[in-house]
């Protein structure tokens, strides 16, 4: 017997029918001699509703009271599927956050699981019930609802998962599991058979969208095998675990791009000690995230420092970086927004030198001008032109044999 | 500095827009110097769309889930609120029922309000916050959220007043208070401005649908002044309290009928002691509520039984009594769906005599055959063909000049 962990995203309960055949998989799996967890999120469409209605009211809702009323629409998909299972035969019982009680900090919206009390779950998977949790939500030690943030079900999956040392954590969402390079670009892109706590991490950073970040920084921190798979067919999805040597036979694991950065050049700026902390400190203070930088090699004392930040950001860190250039003496300012990001991700590269250099080369084969690179010991990232997008996937995906991945590893 | 409870329902908070209108009348009521405390409902229609999709999943839904469904109607509201009293720059909070905590039996769906813990609550008010609460629902003791049964809001507003000692309970709805009688069927009704909680008690069991029976007799156990008014004007509504001298000067303080009830007769009943457990036993066993009983005078032997049961329990009812008649020998069974129930109510009959005769002799001169009759302290009820419902409705409005009844108490 076995604990097991499925949570169903929005598209897999989006309506009655739907959650009927949830209620068949969770049943299935409870037959076939496990324990079950299910974590749901909100029918699709119904937190964007939700939404809609705080902003027909202002702006900016409070965010306490925000999370109170999005966190209804997990509500209503566990009791809805603990009705449906409960109306098979089936012993179910629902789950808010605060029944757990899955606690967390007072950061509402994006909130962090601090801790998580298996007991009640226990005594009920122990007297045959099959557990439904709403997924996205905690509660703060004054008792107030906290979610999770966008995509914090996964989140909320995993950590039930580690509490209860559950054997294995499956995320159902749309998509057969993880692929080498967004399918809609690469039509070769292959299913990655099972791929490395790290590896997932750089993918999910770089713009993979099939798991919360956290949820995987979750996984690794407390060894919890997920397993991403789709809800509407029986396949074998992605496995994220543990680093294993085979892993390390393959050079690349996958490739993603983002477009959501832009770049921002201070030309001719005094090369004198200190002068990043003086470009970088009023950014940071005004809580904007700087991605890359990189800073030329001084010239008669002066250097060109160049970085990227979030597309969103790109107004206020102008404001801001102009206002800095004038103190500092910097010759002016230039920005970019037609950017991407294009990555290549793999533990394999901390065993086999060359893939860099080979990254590099392929893009200038394929006319491709690389605009700044930043590496890890399992990624390097370049900046290019955005419009050499969907160029530079397919050339990289092709060049480091993806879409013979599987074939490899079977 | 009074402490006010209002508690707004499902129709006045049915769109953003008039949440936005209940958020303005609250924070006028605060802005007045009081300390505020509002309860709402589920926006209109919502309540409706999830049971709607419960009963797409299965025609009896599981009650702990169903109660996990439909609390989250009012999760939505009172986080709208509280974001549009706070996006106008006021304190405010929500609060479920297990935040407050308001503590109930396990009674899914019709759970009966144990306890009120006021402690939290006050700590908001003192701070000069407005403390924004979900009616209908409460927590039971292991920890499962509990409704109150529809109309439950009404409970809530009134047991937070109770507990907490509100100088008045407001309960906002779309007509202007109680009135005499239905003013649909006698345009002349008028508004009553003060009802004693026994009146109301007989005017809310016997058909009028302003307030839910239970938060009347709450209302009355903790002798919380309840003023029934209208969201939608500033009009002085209904105030209902205890019982003073002025109220019993009015011999009738209102009308009320239903056309719920169905009439079965058993004839020719052997008339020996014990015979009305015979027949009343089965029914009561079958959890079928019997309102009036009335037992023809014996002749040679025999008499007739006849009693009145809810038009939805005939078929049963039919069922069990065909039995009991064959067991006791009784001489047949007859029913008749097509009655309605006639009441008068009023403190005032305790002081003054004549009240039912009147009644009686109204309705005969008036061709209304009475079919059977009941009696308490402050009412009376006939039993009528119901194609007389609404002639008889407006003569006893008009013999016992309830269309005067605002003009005498101002």
């Amino acid at each position: 017997m076995a604990l097991v962990v499925q949570k169903y995203g929005g598209t897999s309960v989006g309506t009655t029918e739907k959650i009927r055949n949830v209620a068949r998989r969770v049943a299935r799996t409870y037959d076939e001699g496990n324990q079950v967890i299910v974590v749901v999120s909100a029918m699709s469409g119904e937190t964007d509703k939700l939404v809609g209605l705080a902003n027909e009211i202002c702006e900016i809702p409070d965010e306490r009271e925000y999370d109170v009323l999005v966190a209804s629409g997990e509500q209503v998909t566990i009791a809805l599927l603990s009705i449906c299972l409960k109306s098979m035969g089936y012993e179910a019982k629902s789950y808010h956050g605060w029944q757990i009680p899955i606690r967390t900090d007072n950061a509402h919206s994006r909130a962090r699981i601090d801790e998580i009390d298996g007991k009640n779950i226990l005594a009920d998977l122990e007297k045959g019930t099959i557990v439904v949790v709403a997924g996205f939500q905690g509660v703060t030690a004054d008792g107030s609802i906290a979610t999770l943030g966008r995509g914090g079900s996964d989140t909320s999956a995993v950590a039930v998962a580690a509490a209860l040392k559950a054997d294995v954590c499956e995320i159902y969402t749309d998509v057969d599991g993880v692929y080498t390079t967004d399918p809609r670009i690469v039509k070769e892109a292959s299913k990655i058979e099972k791929i490395s706590y790290d590896e997932m991490l750089e993918m999910a950073s770089l713009g993979a969208k099939v798991l919360q970040i956290r949820s995987v920084e979750f996984a690794k921190k407390y060894g919890v095998v997920v397993h991403v798979r789709s809800s509407f067919n029986d396949n074998t999805g992605t496995l994220v675990k543990e680093e294993d040597s085979d892993m390390e036979t393959v050079l690349v694991s996958g490739i993603t791009y983002n477009k959501n950065e832009a770049k921002i050049s201070v030309m001719r700026v005094p090369d004198e000690p200190g002068i990043a902390a003086k470009i970088f400190g009023p950014l940071s203070d005004a809580n904007i995230t700087v991605d890359m930088i990189i800073q030329n090699v001084s010239n008669e004392g002066f250097t060109d420092v160049t970085f990227t930040v979030m597309r969103t950001d790109v107004k206020k860190a102008l404001q801001i970086i102009e206002e800095t250039a004038k103190t500092i003496g910097a010759g002016g300012i230039k920005h970019d927004e037609k950017i991407a990001k294009v990555s290549i991700v793999g533990v394999g590269m901390r065993s086999h030198s060359g893939i860099a250099s080979k990254m590099f080369s392929v893009l200038s084969q394929n006319g491709v001008n690389i605009e700044m690179i930043s590496t890890s010991e399992i990624k390097v990232s370049c900046i290019i032109d955005d419009k050499y997008t969907e160029l530079a996937v397919r050339v990289l995906h092709e060049a480091f044999e993806l879409d013979k991945i599987n074939v490899t590893s079977e």
